[in-house]
């Protein structure tokens, strides 16, 4: 397993673990969250640490995959939050020193088929 | 740039060019394509290619990202179609002959900021 690999299942695990002191240490003092999608931003280790320690409801982060490779990763996580399932897609940056400098948190929803495509491929 | 990096960027620019014999030469015969959020699949070669070369719309795929690693890599996509701006997230895999044997396509799309959470970021 690759160094990114395992400071990303880390990462994750202390998440799960609500282990904030060991989930900060993934994490570069100057870290940069973005979730592009709601065009939110977080800037430095307390501040991401505050906000995901403070995320409202009953959720659960299992890394379904990591890829890693150059001075990033990217994790998959088949989340719980409540009943409802949902995807996290996560790109990560590394600094030199191995820290997390940057995340970029996506989480597509499912969405109906539009018309145009009807009928091009198999459903499951 | 690793192997399996150049064969993500080759795809895409194979996409791109509308080189649909390029395009499939990145692909296993038994290829499988699924996008998880409308549960599509499709299964083969020439049933992808298929698929895409039929694909509506003006659209454009510039690569924005490739992380690979192991057996696999990740590519986010800065699609455009149309004047619509769209963000494809793909995870693939390959075989060992170092084509392309699985695709994992996600579209994540903007959406309101849930209440519960406005005010614990910052917005860009």
């Amino acid at each position: 397993m690759s160094d990114h690999e395992t400071t990303v299942r880390r990462h994750w695990a202390c998440a799960e673990a609500r282990d904030w002191r060991g989930y900060a240490a993934t994490l570069a003092t100057d870290v940069v969250y973005e979730a592009p999608q709601t065009r939110e931003r977080i800037r430095g280790r307390e501040a991401l640490v505050a906000y995901m320690s403070a995320y409202p409801g009953d959720w659960h982060v299992p890394v379904a995959t990591v890829v890693a490779g150059g001075s990033g990763a990217v994790s998959r996580v088949d989340a719980l939050v409540g009943a409802e399932e949902m995807t996290g897609i996560c790109f990560f940056e590394m600094g030199e020193d191995g820290l997390i400098r940057s995340m970029q948190d996506w989480w597509p929803q499912p969405y109906d088929l539009p018309p145009e495509r009807e009928g091009s491929s198999e459903r499951y």
